[in-house]
């Protein structure tokens, strides 16, 4: 990788063409750039001597990659590189940032496999291994649910293994996508979703048991928190929460349950800035259904008004029902509750699912969960910027659920140059073992942006994640001055050498 | 895949507001497909028959990959679906289409394997195979080129080989890219990029014998007109043709055997409106070899101003050198001849190759080549508008040639999306077998491009091509009349069930 060019003047060509080439090109250049995400704002000589450092080391890692096109990272699956990131000086400088907010992820994904199999040694659980695929359940008795062979308990299922181990590590792979030859295993968007939705059907009834699940979200905010992240607005399907009695609770107790543990958390924690709730049940429903669901979304909304953020429909897009078909219910409910759609999470261009994107916009959505497609709708991205509609780009999530693989091609970097209202997240983490928030932001800093994009970005990104939360006008405020102070702490005690 | 919803309005819910939706929900996807290349064209009543048609099979292509995306061909590499493309109907539509010009083709990349072999056939023709290569050159005598093992004639060759079938094979699968395991042949760009010159570097002995050259571009002519291609631009380096008794010509005889070709085609087939020449040599060169090519450029077009086009600079982006090391001469150049810039064609971002886009334009650049990177420059994507230059797409080379896996994500569909002024062509297309411009209109068509995009875009596609070609004003009048009885005649006799 070469350095920028200055254009030199031999003299027999030496003319005033091409200096005003040069003036006419380095305008261009700079005014292209000013339209960009953090393209507009300065840093204090204090951000700078940070960014001086942050560069360098970008500047390596990129170029190393363009003099080595075989071994450059990016353009493999993440799985082919995810153990190498905690190798890059950008990715630990990025680690110590603060980042702001997450304000696209799933409750049930969010923690690794290391996490779920430590679930699996509480007490009353039983298990029950069938065609290859396990089963879990806690009880107090053994389990009624249909299962092929004989449920038992976990405890004496491990004891008898013999090799605790290899019994764990089996136990483990059933909770993460990540596999050596992603190639082999996920060649179309079919098998990636296919292994995706098999992990919730096992960890729904683990994470369910209301013990767990009032800890499971506690330890998520920990592990945001230790991140860096200071907020976030998780989405929930508010599945059942049960007892070992067989006791089965309303989905409304479940979004109680995260109430209590924000709560918690916040007491806690006081320096974490708090977490919010989007209800996102399944698209894969019928008209009554979503009635109902919007019936409860109001519901929580009166019983938790600071904790509830708003509404979605979430699931495998191109499989799902198109938001068309809900229109009149959700037009009329939109007089009560803000929206937070998934939108174009999709590969095809022109059909129903593409569709989405126009009826999410036109149902007044907040933001739009992953906006994939946008870039294909011209008039859309206009109106994305205009409405100040937040874009909840998952870079890592969409190479892995296979809508991109080299991530180089991935929109978010045609989002940054035109400076829409990008905010970063991780969708799922835990399922294809990323940490929380960073692995996204590197891979987004790193493989996606322009090479010269620089700490103006990532601050950036970071105030987007609170200016497009859904906290309300003081509270957004508050947030942010309590991110400023972060950020001058950070961009204080940052020290080159550490890295 | 369903069909385009009417919102249903039910009673209970039946208000204005779902009306008022669906009024600007209309407005606004019109006001989008408007935006698009060919959106504002009319059909006539006969071409609107022929469209129904084409839509019929268009639509159950992509709603069976919809409904199936297990199968569906297009996120895959070329290589899986490419002998799949003959039993579609879409395709078979398309082949019998009018497609006006072809404007980026490399010339010895045009005809594939089975005519390389023929030429294998011929008299005085020496092989030298070595390491799992082979090397070719026409004499009267045993070559004095560097071959680790010996030259012999290849006709004994096959003579001896004893089975001749297998010894034509072999030499076949020199002179193609094709593999039926392109994920373990091609991982990265390297090795796309790779074998890719080693076959310019096979064929160039071949193809540079005088007499086969004559006859080599006459028959690249041959083959467009059968896929009902009327114009072409062909790029070419101008290597120096030879004779038997080793003698060599400079190149400025390249360049006459190709106003000598044209003229002989255009005489045998008086239907067929012409070729130009770009020069094109290698961006691996220094100051002085590119002031001497300028220069050659110069005297080619003072000799064959009505065949010469202009100049471009070749060779894989990312490893040559960019255009701002030649702005002085380039600038200067630019008085005497009009430039067709490769520029873009990568997946880097804001490094030098990324920026060969800015110089491209600010050079006068009458088309850009690939500009694969040209959505990540939002201000560029302007004025490539503005300033009316043409964007030569390759979708099926940017596959192969590892930018892109599934097309979907191919930025043709961002460039059809705003009506840049797109033609579409097909590179090197012997290289990796596919026909010389219907696969590449298929699989812009149907893999691309918005599944709604009918008739009309194939046929501004094909307009463009003339309008973005470089005949002049009055030529390009001709071309275009020709073009439109062409097209006629093609929809008059155009009969569904034959398809």
């Amino acid at each position: 990788m070469r350095s920028v060019y200055l254009l030199l003047c031999i003299p027999a060509v030496c003319l005033a063409s091409v200096r005003e080439y040069s003036e006419e090109r380095a305008k261009m250049v700079r005014n292209e750039a000013r339209l960009s995400l953090g393209g507009r704002s300065e840093l204090t000589d204090k951000e700078s001597a940070v960014n001086d450092c942050l560069m360098r080391h970008k500047f390596r890692e990129i170029d190393y990659g363009f003099d080595n096109p075989r071994y450059y990272n990016f353009s493999h699956h993440f799985f082919e590189y995810m153990r190498d990131i905690e190798l890059s000086k950008v990715y630990r400088i990025i680690r110590d940032m603060p980042k702001g907010a997450a304000l696209h992820v799933h409750d049930m994904g969010i923690l690794g496999p290391d996490y779920v199999v430590n679930i699996t040694y509480m007490d009353h659980l039983y298990v029950c291994f069938q065609d290859g695929d396990v089963k879990f359940k806690f009880s107090n008795k053994s389990p009624k649910d249909i299962c092929a062979n004989k449920w038992e308990l976990m405890s004496n299922a491990r004891k008898l293994s013999r090799n605790i181990t290899e019994f764990d590590a089996k136990i483990r792979a059933y909770f993460t996508m990540y596999t050596d030859d992603p190639g082999a295993v996920y060649p179309t968007i079919k098998e990636s979703w296919g292994v995706f939705l098999k992990y919730f059907g096992r960890i729904l009834p683990l994470v369910t048991y209301r013990p767990v699940w009032e800890q499971y979200f506690y330890d998520v905010l920990k592990q945001f928190r230790s991140d860096n992240v200071m907020y976030v607005e998780v989405r929930s399907l508010l599945p059942n929460l049960y007892e070992l009695d067989g006791t089965v609770f309303p989905m409304l107790v479940t979004a109680m349950a995260y109430k209590k543990a924000i709560h918690r958390f916040v007491r806690d924690y006081p320096d974490f800035y708090g977490a919010k709730l989007i209800f996102a049940p399944s698209r894969r429903i019928d008209i009554p259904k979503l009635e109902e669901y919007l019936q409860l979304a109001r519901a929580i909304k009166e019983d938790m008004p600071e904790e509830f953020a708003g509404f979605d429909l979430v699931g495998q897009e191109d499989a799902g029902k198109p938001l068309i078909e809900f229109v009149p219910q959700l037009l009329e409910a939109s007089k009560d509750l803000d929206y937070f759609f998934h939108a174009g999470e999709t590969n095809w261009y022109g059909t129903l699912t593409d569709d989405n994107l126009y009826d999410a916009i036109l149902l007044g959505t907040k933001r739009i969960g992953h906006a994939y497609a946008l870039p294909k709708h011209p008039l859309l991205m206009d109106e994305v910027k205009k409405r100040g509609i937040g874009i909840e780009v998952n870079v890592i999530s969409n190479a892995v659920l296979s809508l991109v693989r080299d991530v180089r091609n991935h929109p978010l970097s045609i989002f940054l140059a035109r400076d829409l209202p990008v905010v970063l997240s991780s969708d799922d983490p835990g399922i294809w073992e990323a940490d929380s928030l960073s692995d996204d932001f590197y891979v987004a800093f790193v493989g996606v942006a322009n090479r010269l994009e620089d700490l103006r970005v990532l601050k950036q990104l970071a105030l987007n994640s609170l200016m497009y939360s859904a906290l309300s006008g003081a509270a957004k405020t508050e947030a942010i001055v309590k991110f400023n102070a972060q950020w001058d702490q950070f961009i204080n005690n940052f020290d080159c050498s550490r890295y």
